[in-house]
């Protein structure tokens, strides 16, 4: 009840009206003359590389989140999953991801620009690739740039699996899958959606990757605990047994780092220093990410009876997530909206995948598949139009959202757009986990599990001198 | 003895007249054209919220330093206060405390902007404020990125309070107390120094918010620790006991956060791409902390016989705030005396509130409040005057300080606003944590203390695995 | 065998010739025209100060990573010189490193500028200093931007040392010993290779400071650890122990956030805002650090048995470290393969070390000083020479390297530097480390090193309220 009720006062103060109005820009129209292009192009570079090294930040975040919500005995292991994974990924997007992706080639799949290179020394992307500045020419970047953006948040999808598989996956199995995610999965799907493949030119939108990135390392996060199954000690005699965390202090860090390598990740996807663009995007990111974690905290204090700080962590990652795809097309009280929801869709997805037993470690499947797809449909829902903001309408963007009166129309385009890499994800997941169970295979063995992965996978521990608890 | 040598030879060697008068800009006069409007824009957008987002980050830097002076079995309340406290300072200054201080109303307070909003879609803080630009326009940024900026600082000031009130305090009160402090008290003072209200109109100057965002925070951290009393553990039988932090290694992981965060709160607070400003204010925030970090190394092996880590850390964050109000403002000797100073008045100020039975489990009042009112006074003593710098001279600024010749005006002023804000500050924290008080309670019991705020507040460990010691 | 697969594959499929011809830049030549000098000011202004609070932050990586690689019985005594050591370095290099370096003077030192300050309230390092734009005068930055980009790189060589004296020096040694290495040895040879100096002269090329920044701080910490001899646990009875680490969590985040710093320090270094050539670096850079970490992991995988986290990290460092010389004048192949050798040698470097019984607790004189050699030469191996970049032909730059057919003077050019630096930093580090042992002494007791630096030297541990070994 208290929960509804402040929810309820939230809701009640939220100036919808007003505040879908009265956002627009509001600079005087002399700003409107034409920046010449070769400063142009210095102030996008300084902002898109900006942006980079927030979201190449979110590595560590990730680590430390991660790390912090297992035992001290898989710490070795997900900290070395963790940095070993953006070498990987590096790797794979140079070789292939970032052709797949962004190259010229059909609706489907970009067939040029393999290392980086070709013919015209570029993948062409002047024209497949517009950011959401779809009908521009995104070229106003040298190469070098968008290949490194686009790298960084290549490098945030393979790190979402890393948690949901974490303290019982082979430290091989993991550096396997995540080369075949970055280097073909994600790169694939990025091209249906940014590469202006056919997801695209059915008009679903994605601002900044709540599907892109965030579903897609969700997908293959939640097939992957799915097959390896829980841990041994997580279901004792058909119980559900908590297993807390070692580390509440760089888990909470990690959250921090997470939330501010977001300020990089949602407005550097404008790609181009944009003042209003930018300074909407973080607000709407930052607004979404504060109500997730208000309503998070208070599902949990209701729910559990306390203020839970992994639920606090996760409440505000599900907003972040959640509001990744519509950042750029929503106004400040949509984006909270969107936010107590993901707060509140995170707490029970946390609750119910325990219940079903689907073992997720450190929550990623509830924060970036449930969440990811919430915010992708949001854009359907809350949308203002292309009349509203000055980027959205000269780059093109959804059409108006259902609650703003729109009808149902960029919804379906979103709920297809979530469908359609839900199945190609889960086929695709299904397949690489397996061909790995059949090869190296993908779970230690059950000693291997009770003496914890830093011993059986890397021969040392993580915290050597202290006295720890050996189970 | 050998600390007095030691600061002799500093201040020998600081080139007082030289660096007072060689420090001007140095640019060929033909920089001076125009930089068209559109181009300032992007510029100055691109620079906010770079500063923005480091500002944003030192949540991080202080979640880490407080946790890890404070005892294992508090961690995780302190963790929870310090990610919760940014969502709800987010809420609050959206709702209300960007309104009160920026908004169009009265010199006592703002009236308009609201949920960032309104009848011209903008608090109309074109007229009402201009940063230290005070005789500028500071309407060459996007109105979000202004309130971004704003937030962040907001944030910071709720952040301070969580330190000193560590280890006793009851979650709830605190978080109402927060959104009190962000949504209320900081907004009104705020407007009366930084909104041109009746601080600024009578030649109070506080460039980055030694007064603004540091003692208003320090004040009310003071009057909880103040309410609360110490913890049971700290005067055994009228001894003091030392209670030493569980984490150092995060503690000075934090100071090192903060540090860097220090570089977009002072240089990004003239709001503007000014090279020549950044610079100055890069380099006196940065040389102040070293020497006041130095200082404070010294004088505790002097006092306590050994460099104390903790004091070094202390040293540091309390030469950043001494120079925050000043930084622009003085020449780099100066800052660095300012600095020096700080670092002797923070060893000092923790020795004698532990013996006063203040307990502030992490030096926050010593820190934020006593070098936070140094700082504001010292802008009386050391400010160069406006016809040094190209960025005073034109944006208006304190008159020259005491120590330049400047007479005791400007240090009247200062101390004005120091006596206005502590007053002030201390009748409505004494109102908010007694009205708490008398409400939820904002101590946790006796037994709860024991157990620690983790178990009784929270359910949950933060070093789960560990063994610890249970007192 | 494995690895030599691995790597074969690798190298196969690196795109030598295309890259090489392909990655020139591929703007329209609309872009050249010339940007006003007071934009292109803010521009570089802006650029340089986001570089410079990045290298900053890369004392927060030091830190965390030393401390986690050592014992918690020395945690203290570590987090305690990473902190204060920014703080001297800016001292010293304010009062003296500066205008040694940049300042007018000869070819062997600078003579002016010393408290930033002088006749024309300036080194003058319009003439003396021109970055990698050798050609061109770097004065289209604010003065003290400089000075403060060069003092973070200053700071950064008197940390590395912190590691590999660490558990067993004296806290005040380390802190006199940083004074005179920033003061007086880094400035001086930093004159001759970027002031203009003798070296400069010759031919020597060092893009970001694989020699002037790793080695030197990597010479002066292998001189101490010789000098100090290892610790006393670690060669028992003649043999080799372990000696693990106690918080690699820490020090996985010290990696990550050290990488991030790198994102500063290399693209950085072109002090100005040119878009492909700080696209080209920051790429660069990304895969040498990537390919570096996969072959340390490979290798140690192969050697070990297992993959060593450790062996990750110092892998990833041992990339950053030498692609720092040439990572404006190579492609991205020849980067890669500067990662995968530097990798490779980081892994046998520290086995090496450690059988020659010269303890390095941290492995900062194989990650600094061998691949600072390495990363050094490497410039004569691979330049790709200045037809090819535009940065690169306009600034001037190393002649064609050997393996791109320019023959062997410019690696010879590279050698020269290697030796002279070399003799230069053995000579200096012996005299100051044995002054220092002759004076205060460098040494701690063998009691002190078996109660640890924490008790001994400061009175305090790092992780009170654990129970832990006490050996």
């Amino acid at each position: 009840m208290a929960i509804s009720i402040g929810l309820g006062v939230i809701l009640a103060l939220l100036p919808w009206g007003v505040g879908a109005i009265a956002e627009t820009g509001s600079f005087p129209a002399d700003l409107d003359s034409t920046i010449p292009q070769n400063i142009q192009v210095v102030l996008n570079t300084i902002w898109v590389i900006f942006a980079s090294t927030l979201v190449f930040f979110m590595n560590a975040g990730f680590a430390m989140l991660e790390t912090g919500f297992c035992r001290h005995k898989s710490a070795v292991n997900i900290l070395a999953k963790n940095l070993i994974v953006f070498a990987l990924s590096s790797l794979a997007f140079w070789i292939a991801g970032f052709a797949f992706m962004f190259g010229d080639g059909n609706s489907f799949i970009g067939l040029h620009g393999f290392f980086l290179s070709g013919p015209d020394n570029s993948p062409s992307i002047g024209d497949a690739y517009d950011g959401i500045y779809r009908s521009l020419d995104w070229a106003a970047i040298p190469l070098k740039v968008k290949f490194f953006f686009q790298l960084v948040f290549a490098g945030t999808a393979a790190t979402i699996v890393s948690g949901a598989v974490a303290e019982r996956i082979k430290f091989v199995a993991f550096t396997l899958f995540s080369l075949g995610l970055v280097g073909l999965a994600y790169g694939t799907i990025g091209h249906w959606i940014w590469g202006n493949g056919w997801l695209a030119q059915l008009g679903f939108w994605d601002f900044a990757g709540s599907t892109v990135v965030h579903s897609v390392g969700g997908w293959a996060a939640f097939i992957g605990a799915l097959l390896l199954g829980p841990r041994r000690d997580k279901y004792p005699k058909g119980q559900i047994a908590a297993i807390p965390g070692h580390n509440l202090a760089i888990s909470t860090l990690g959250c921090l780092i997470l939330w501010l390598g977001w300020f990089g990740f949602n407005p550097g996807s404008t790609l181009s220093a944009d003042p209003e663009a930018i300074a909407h995007i973080m607000v709407t990111t930052n607004m979404a990410a504060s109500a997730s974690g208000l309503s998070a905290t208070l599902v949990s204090w209701i729910y559990f009876g306390k203020p839970d700080l992994t639920m606090i962590i996760n409440g505000v990652l599900a907003g972040l997530v959640a509001v990744t795809a519509s950042c750029a097309y929503v106004n400040i009280s949509s984006a909270m909206l969107i936010g107590i929801i993901s707060g509140i869709l995170v707490v029970f997805s946390v609750v119910y995948l325990e219940q079903w037993q689907i073992d997720d470690p450190v929550g990623a499947i509830s924060v970036h598949l449930v969440c990811g797809i919430w915010g992708t449909l949001a854009v359907g829902l809350f949308s203002v139009g292309p009349e509203i903001y000055t980027w959205y309408g000269e780059a093109g963007g959804p059409l108006v959202g259902l609650l703003f009166g729109g009808g149902y129309s960029q919804l379906l385009n979103q709920l297809l757009g979530v469908l359609a890499v839900g199945f190609t994800m889960i086929g695709f997941s299904l397949l690489l986990w397996l061909a790995l169970n059949f090869t190296v295979g993908i779970r230690v063995s059950a000693d291997e599990e009770l003496a914890g992965l830093d011993l059986s996978e890397h021969s040392m521990e993580a915290y050597s001198g202290f006295y720890k608890e050996q189970d």
